[in-house]
């Protein structure tokens, strides 16, 4: 089983996944509040009021993507309150963390708290500036499970992208000096979380679908998987379901299809517990290893040639890139040298649990590493 | 609408489902934790264990159905720990909260905290004791919402009987001196629950389906009713589903109704965030009122004289009553004076909401009182 002190990078959803499911179901930390509605944002002021400690401030962490749209001046700013633009051009750096805690412990000394708003870099990223606001050291010392020993300050995470999973999640993902890898603790999840399918309105067409299709993937993965019991499988079959009434039934996109979506991701999330995902999750990690390639649109790829494990999901999953009108980029992994297959193999091939949970416990005599590199030739 | 003050009783699901739905959406307060799984209770002993403070000792509170059963040694006593059976005969009083907090006040000064296992009445008097080790006077003064202002003791929910949703919500209904009605607040939800199918495996048949038919038919009436959004939408098309695969689908008891009824009644309990029950409920608090009629096989007898309302439901609804070979008590109102029956309409009609929800804003020309005492003479 893959744990903390591994040199191989693992991503988002095998961080969520791991339990020992064998002996002993995982005691799932909940977020504190969930507020689900259309235009619940204009109740952020009032939800926010009684957690302000004395004038010590909120910080507002926004997607950049929003610079300069009409929702940079909804913040509701009081007194102190800062409203910083993030920047998640690149998945959330552990660096980025630290800049980002020591320069607000210098100006402010303590915050009241955090609140993150946009995708599912810019939740870690705010989760990953609270749990650092308390805890000494770098957040690269935290990367793994259970190290997180204090409570950050007060979290807030607004999503204006559905699919991660990130709003209901206890870790957050980030990239370290050493590894790609989580600060997985019960002290990670959110405190607050603020659904607003209004938010997810205006979100680019080809970024709403991959990021959506993270969702997909994994009940796909999930559900047709060996790890799973009745309680992932009920949220699991509701986020597949409305992704399908989303991506499948309708035929424009309506305020219904960002209701559904922003719940199929919550739900999503939620069927983490006690499930895994498998093979999309386990060959784009490799991916994202060597080139950097972004999650969502990383699964997409890998999805696109996987019709011998998941024939009616790959089946599915094209004719929704087909009725949406997506372009999946092809061709990446075009002139990459021997060491850059091996390097993506020996990542890929790393994430047992995934390989177990799609495969079976013979995994290894099934996903050789010839079959693998014939995958990767493909992507 | 309802309120604390009204001295009509009200009961569960209408104190759950209170909120300004027309000007701001509910702020929706989680269990702290959640652990689900076939023979997860073995685990119970290592998730009190960081929980305990000091020697003060855990209070476990155990539906007195278990007296002499299995499950009655398999509690994790340690230390000063005390295991109390709970006469849910009656559901809660608030004289019996009240005696059992000052019993235990006097006896330990404080407790680690109060854990309760069993049905919906167990859980809302585990719920309603550890409020009331911290905070003054008698549970009566908090029948209302958001009136208790003190976190109570650490709470953890155990249900053995699926259906009521109590493990997730944030009432504990009681019957006071003067009404019934919870204390609603965000202090009430439990911090911890551990949700075992296999502690349901032996629940009485009729009782079992009583209790489920508190999470089906709450689904028909908010699905079918007039306020609703994507959250509650969700969590009660899957409650629903679940209930038909339990009561409807399967043809007879294995440890997957266990497993499914126990997650329908989790997203039942989570459905009520946004949505409202309608016409059973209504006529049924009038029941409750007058007769004492215990909250699920009151939604029972009601419904199977709601063909008017719910055409659809009461079909499957009479028809899951036959295939599970289950008696509904009928004659129940014969022999009542017109005084009792005129009492059983106020209070019925009072529940506002219910019939707005049912019936849409002009329910008051639709629901006469003739209309309503006909339906009474039919139970």
């Amino acid at each position: 089983m893959v744990n903390a002190g591994m040199t191989f990078p693992v991503s988002l959803t095998i961080q969520k996944s791991i339990c020992n499911m064998a002996t002993a179901f995982r005691n799932f930390k909940m977020v504190g509040y969930v507020i689900y509605g259309r235009g619940c944002f204009h109740q952020l002021d009032e939800i926010l009021a009684p957690n302000r400690k004395g004038d010590a401030p909120l910080i507002f962490l926004l997607d950049h993507f929003f610079q300069n749209q009409p929702l940079s001046n909804r913040i509701p700013l009081r007194g102190k309150d800062e409203l910083i633009f993030a920047d998640v051009t690149y998945e959330p750096k552990t660096s980025q963390v630290d800049a980002l805690a020591q320069t607000l412990k210098e100006k402010y000394g303590t915050i009241s708290g955090v609140i993150g708003i946009g995708g599912g870099s810019t939740l870690d990223l705010a989760k990953a500036v609270s749990l650092m606001m308390t805890n000494p050291g770098s957040a690269a010392d935290y990367q793994g499970w259970d190290l997180v020993k204090v409570p950050g300050v007060y979290k807030v995470g607004i999503p204006t992208l559905s699919g991660t999973g990130a709003e209901v999640s206890r870790t957050t993902v980030l990239t370290g000096p050493t590894r790609k890898l989580g600060m997985n603790s019960d002290f990670t999840p959110f405190d607050q979380i603020v659904l607003d399918p209004e938010l997810t309105h205006n979100a680019p067409a080809n970024q709403r679908f991959y990021t959506g299709m993270d969702c997909y993937i994994h009940c796909i993965e999930s559900l047709e998987g060996t790890y799973l019991n009745e309680f992932s499988k009920s949220y699991g079959e509701k986020a597949l379901e409305l992704c399908r009434k989303v991506f499948v039934d309708s035929n424009e996109w309506t305020p219904a299809c960002d209701d559904q979506l922003m719940m199929a991701s919550y739900a999503g999330g939620m069927s983490i517990a006690y499930s895994q995902v498998g093979v999309a999750h386990a060959v784009s990690y490799g991916l994202s290893y060597l080139l950097g390639t972004k999650h969502g649109i990383g699964n997409c790829i890998v999805m696109n040639h996987l019709e011998a494990y998941y024939p009616a999901g790959v089946k599915e999953f094209k004719y929704m890139v087909e009725k949406n009108g997506i372009e999946i980029p092809s061709g990446i992994c075009s002139g990459l040298s021997e060491e850059d297959f091996n390097k993506m193999m020996d990542v890929s091939l790393g994430m047992k649990p995934l390989w177990e949970n799609a495969l079976g416990k013979n995994w290894e005599q099934i996903m050789t590493r010839e079959k693998l590199r014939d995958l990767y030739e493909k992507l």
